[in-house]
């Protein structure tokens, strides 16, 4: 279970508010890389956990300073909503947030929805979706999952810190950097106490191998048409990644035929030439030239 | 450009049509794990893609690859929808698709919406959503999503393989499933070739790192309460996996303050009561108790 | 403005509740092809309409119209959901609504979140998504998207039938079934109106077609690799449905260039390997090798 | 910022694992009245809590503990797809899982993508929705808000008490049950605490409320067509509960006229035939028969 | 069943058009505070209403009236979108739209996709979602939920109302702020007419109470670490509000145990490595070490 | 299958890139009118296409030249993302990206999420969504979605030509117009082919129209209020279009009668004042009226 203090996990100060980077912020609130998503997505590997308790208690812990850090990022966008001192906000115009709003590029719904506080959702005012939340019961797959969310975090941070030239916001990102920073490299640390790249290959290691196209697993499809030539990289050539193959470039050709469906189902719906038209092209030698037919 | 051919990359049958298998691999067409997800998102890489030509080429490849195998998916989704063969299916009775829809376990809507055909959407119905098409405009962030992708997908087509007996299914996911292998290999070479995982941390590496708070790029911040035991690993002791600092476990304390924010703005239509409430606990002296004595 | 009575625009009987009709049903309240999303459309076309009023008046009017419809389908919905008449249902055995949720194929959400009444999503529970309400401002292209709504509510209509034998929910449908039959001829009503199909062309029909690439508006690009035909049809030659041009077949290659992007931005950050490849490929001669060699 | 410990709230044991029940907690974890959103609401609200102190604190106290009360659904989840005890799950026939997932009414991603866990999502596999995050910047519409989650939220519980026959299921939902009765009340007592209903309405009570159109604000206007009888009840005569008016029943009737928008801009390409319709009705004695005399 | 007359409930007027107010005004039409939401959750509350049915017709009543309240904010949003009185608009360049779409703030679809009129959607863009329907089956719910939504309304619409200096707005929102309060309150004497706050609590009140753990039922369990002062108030102490309790402050600690996991079924595809771990810690005595012993 | 070259259909040339353009291309990508939408509307309704295959290969073209229709669209967003040459870019201001995002009017998810590029979403920031992918299994059904489809996506072209001055970009628009206007003609070419549009209705033609309720099948229903005169036009006399029978206007009045639902399951949860109220008004002569009495 869970317990809290009243305080932050790292200093937030704005010393300059500016509504248009609390929209910003909110991309690493509800955005796909952001801290609701890592948080939910942390704790729900750990409980569904199932193998080793070391990684689950390591994604409980990990998790549950995420939660934090949803909450060093609403208090930032409070903040960059507080236009000034608050003394002086009495005196002032209240057409400050109106202004604000509307022509100062800011989420609407800061102030129409959540009264100058953070929402739920994204720069765009898209809400936070659940279906980001990977937990796919394969720690290798789910650590590949948690590489790519701080990575692209980070990304998401550096983004940020060229935005802003507040000093509080710089030293409230470069904490966050920083994390991410460790947080890449924690669960790549998971990847390698498993046996490394090479034995976790393919992910999953647990199907029998034997039982998939082996002709086709090293194989690097090239699919341009004539005259498009197949980039050649590490890919191309060489022994493959887990050791088991080598790969190379084939030129991609239909192994298939054509997809061949039955006609509609009557209860089907479809309309009355679709059902006339008789078997598929090639199985009668009258084919679909039935409709044109008999329509025309 | 694109272009196509009429027949399928690799062989689609279905000997024993099966609408509750059909129902199943609609997670493999329009789920987090499945095909239009990974086409879309290597399409999109690629079409955004600055830097060196090669990995552009290599995206677009493989993306055009994968529209195929929506094909190949869809085209199953259909075949299992048959519920016997073309000349039984005018004789027989047509409560089937009725049964087969509400008794089955099939997606109600491959019969109301799509007359016994694939949607676009997974196996709970819920529609693609193009927020999981990644592209950071960060090559390694990509490519660990990329890896993702395909693990997510490899295990999910694994989990198929058990959930059918069918010859023919059970050899279309051979394919897709060796296919898989080669592309999670595919993209952790890209990895290999701009340096291995060491020269690539942290994500993005062009981030100048004197910026970022370096004393806590290494920490494992452990955030139980007294009591519990911080999970020990690769991930707490030794030296990083970028070769810039060792890992060591800290308590989790906090380095900020309560968080202070303003008062209400008068425009932003709190209630009155919030708003009498004054400045903050300890700026004043009186802080959080001022309500309740006025309101009680 | 809007009006009710306390009566339904039809009755609705059931004579044999069945909990998983009550879930098919949800399509046909919020699904794409849904009572919810006709009628909002044709509410909001009706609030945006500039020109004519007629066309207004007729959208008010059917909107109207359709809100009765979720009210018929609503009704149906709970009705079918009571498994007895009321003096059994004291006396039965509570457990009917686990057995019905669980086993019976209902949607579990109308007992758990509705306490069995129907809800505001589709067969498969996904909510209503107001973005299928189609408005844009073109009223030919709105009466060709009505007609399209009507068609595949038609179509999930007849579906429907085809899934109860309960003579009350048939009767039900084939009033529904009914006005739908209607619904789609009004909208083509326009559509001729309007001058007909070929004044109408191409929507919008106040673009000064001069502006357009004339030399491809009546082509039909075949993008078939070499040895697919393209498939002939009214498309593929004589005069075009506008009267304005000739359809012809033309094979698809490429008019473009290969797409050259800006190397990444350094404030984009990218990976330092993607920002030292130089410049693209044919640019300097040196192409897309050079990151390898020189990053390696 | 956030602490934990590896115990659970309160014990959660299943005896009987039944995998149709782990997709109706599907409802509690990820669904409008699940956990997920109560968790995130009270510690969206407390982050941007302004105003006493004391509210902020409560908040983020009871919504530290909803997240003990996501990991206790999440666990009873994964307990429910443990389709034996572990010593027999070896050497039973791994055909389990597929007849599960196909014919036993569970949700088919817990075992396609989550492999045997809970997800993020509703018992229809919608995923969670980060709209459903309220928190206005109004103390007592917020505090509405949470009434009215926990009184869905204990409807659902009350529910699902319904559908289990497990010990373990049964003492656990008592528990969740009972914490849903404590909060109902808390956030109740919070409206108590600032002065009572009376002394909240309207909310925001901050709104000079001179500036609304007082003459319809304790009307209850009847729009049913004649023959309709209003409902008569509390809200249809007596003094208002606020106490500054008194309730009324109103025949609704348009105070407005017939809307009025100019004719389609050129740029907005609507069909030629709108634009030339000339004004609207009433304003030039032509109206909108302009277009049928030109057209047809 | 429903009807409409062409006149609006209460006069819109614009002086002054601000494509920018356009764009706010969508929050109250598609926002989860807006019309669409409460129109439809009226309406469904009432389609599914079981027992009295004055409470049927007093939802079906007051739904109806807000069709024609979506119908005034979409007229709101079409004259706000006319940046010209007609007469001059023929004559104005018509870079208009354009320069408004880009510059001004406004929502770029209500030109693409709208023609320049109402969305079915809120501020940011985003779709009205049915999901926010709710329609619990239990009144007393419903009518907190009811409050709520009016609660927020009347917040949003206070909102708008200093954003505008348009006497037609603010007209127009006196109006709908009015009718908000009235709604709150007549949600709210609902709740009296059912006996009161204290007789309808907890909610639901037919679950029998017995049944619940009843030792934690008025218990705020404070989890705050230690040092951290449990916020005092109406709900830590004194007679609970339903009246059959007592509340207290309890210090959060565990009551169940580490949850445990069977391990991975083999034909979960978990990685070997989480299969090879053993038994959960503290039931073999080596516990979660397991793998790393082996794997290193 | 499929497969590529590394051109574009179209040269895609940006004279000035204006990030404000790159957002309002985004709706061309991804909204409901854009290219992701059509392209996979039109492989889906190949993959699934039954009856004559000269439909289904006419489909898989089309849908193959659209996929190229994204990539020239997402290499335009690219290109207007790229705000000086490529020389002055590493020697100019850092800030130009933040001033871009934030002041210009870009979405700022082309920046912080994708470095400078397209996302699979439209212009507002919503992502992408499979719902919006018809395909019904009726043909006649389909082709309109597919005539709405380019009827909108054509309007939306044309106004994307109104906001830029790029020569460049409106030589691209020019094309993808031209194109538009093609496909509207050739899915309407197949209506015509399939016999026309009277042959064709009602969609589905292959009900037994005997079934439906044909009284009302021609019906047009007006629902105006007493002293509301129903619109009239093509759609409220003469023969109906599809031959069968003759439009007239009829009084909307209703034909069922009041709904009548059940008490509240005791399992439902429901307020026990909800249960209390006895069968419905009429039933007893006591009514609606039992709770008002005992409770108050």
């Amino acid at each position: 279970m869970f317990y809290h203090d009243n305080k932050l996990q790292y200093p937030v100060r704005v010393e300059t508010p500016d509504p248009r980077f609390a929209r910003l912020l909110q991309q690493a609130i509800g955005g796909v890389e952001g801290e609701v998503r890592v948080c939910l997505q942390y704790l729900f590997q750990a409980f569904g956990a199932r193998g080793p308790v070391k990684y689950r208690d390591m994604l409980m812990t990990t998790g549950t300073e995420e939660i934090g850090h949803i909450q060093m990022l609403a208090t930032a966008v409070a903040l960059n909503l507080e236009t000034a001192p608050a003394q002086e906000q009495e005196a002032a115009a209240m057409a400050n947030p109106a202004v604000a709003a509307v022509m100062g590029g800011m989420d609407p719904r800061q102030y129409l929805s959540a009264g100058m506080a953070a929402l739920c959702s994204d720069a765009n005012g898209v809400p936070f979706d659940g279906s980001h939340v990977y937990a796919s019961g394969n720690l290798a797959a789910d650590m590949y999952a948690n590489v790519t969310a701080e990575a692209t975090g980070r990304a998401l941070a550096c983004r940020l810190f060229e935005l802003t030239d507040d000093p509080g916001m710089k030293d409230m990102l470069r904490f966050l950097i920083a994390r991410d920073t460790m947080h890449q490299q924690q669960w790549l640390a998971v990847i390698e106490e498993l046996g490394g790249i090479q034995a976790n290959l393919p992910i999953p290691n647990s199907f029998d191998q034997s039982q998939e196209l082996g002709e086709v697993s090293y194989d690097f499809f090239a699919t341009g048409v004539a005259g498009t030539e197949p980039p050649q990289g590490r890919w191309s050539a060489g022994p493959s990644l887990d050791g088991r193959g080598e790969f190379r470039v084939r030129t991609a050709t239909p192994m298939g035929d054509e997809p061949r469906l039955a006609p509609p189902l009557p209860t089907g719906y479809a309309q009355l030439e679709q059902m006339a038209a008789g078997p598929l092209r090639g199985a009668t030698g009258l084919g679909d030239t039935t409709v044109v037919t008999t329509e025309q």
